[in-house]
């Protein structure tokens, strides 16, 4: 049966025209888990080990009953001119396991999530569930999944907004 | 951002002596483990995937006797204004575990290794071995290794040459 393309590249056409459009990442950043309440902790570290800076943090909007500040749940880091996320381990979905040391995602910025995710699938990545309205580290962000075949998580998300609960 | 807030309970505090040396990292590279003789796969996928470029491949020098090329053990990508380097998990001792998608690790850039690694270690890092000539992915330069309190690996090396098996 001979199809006839007409205008733009519908999503599932495997005979048209290859898909051309270019998804162009604008930031890799690799975001590390660390323990339930240890971001802090390990921000800490991170200044004094390696002299990274702070350039973002994100608390959970609600305080939970036991605890006196708000959670933080995610810091981005600048390291040289690299950004590291240092994420907490027990509120975020995105972690890939639930071990310290267990995961590291790394999230590419991109304005095209869909787009992007599509292209990675047809190389050969698996997609992880929908694309979705992230929460938490990710900064109310849309957000799409996948997973390569070797086993690395890259987290796909519309670029970072300086967050309002920014300190410093 | 013509504001600086300097609320002092915030991030840390004052119990640890500061640290008078700085230590200046030019560039964090993840380092991401793949399969025995997968590396040229793995970035053939981030190419189509992602549209990362190649900067940078270094090749075992020794032809092992059922090989028909070198072995290929680490090609460093370019992803946005990030590098990444994607390496045989076999062929590289740096590697923290020996399963597929178990591994990354950060490589730090810096000229004064010793200065790197111990500012790390007073800030609560245990160094992993002694200070040594890195081969393979490290493309034969000074590197010494730390896990961190959260269980992240990171490498600190000497900056990166090009090297001389660059195939463009």
């Amino acid at each position: 049966m001979a199809t006839e393309v007409t205008d733009g590249p519908a999503a599932g056409d495997a005979n048209g025209a290859a898909v051309e459009k270019t998804v162009t990442f604008t930031a890799v950043k690799p975001q590390l888990f660390v323990e339930y309440a240890k971001v802090s902790d390990a921000v800490a570290f991170y200044k004094s080990a390696f002299g990274a800076e702070e350039v973002n943090r994100i608390t959970h909007p609600k305080r939970k009953a036991d605890q006196e500040l708000p959670l933080l749940l995610s810091v981005e880091i600048k390291l040289g001119s690299s950004s590291i996320l240092v994420s907490d381990l027990s509120e975020d979905s995105t972690a890939p396991g639930k071990a310290v040391g267990s995961g590291v995602v790394f999230c590419l910025e991109t304005e095209d999530i869909e787009a992007a995710v599509d292209q990675a699938v047809k190389a050969g990545a698996v997609a992880e569930g929908e694309i979705s309205e992230g929460e938490g580290a990710c900064c109310d962000r849309r957000v799409g999944k996948v997973k390569d075949p070797y086993g690395i998580v890259w987290s796909i998300c519309t670029p970072a907004k300086k967050c309002v609960n920014v300190e410093a």
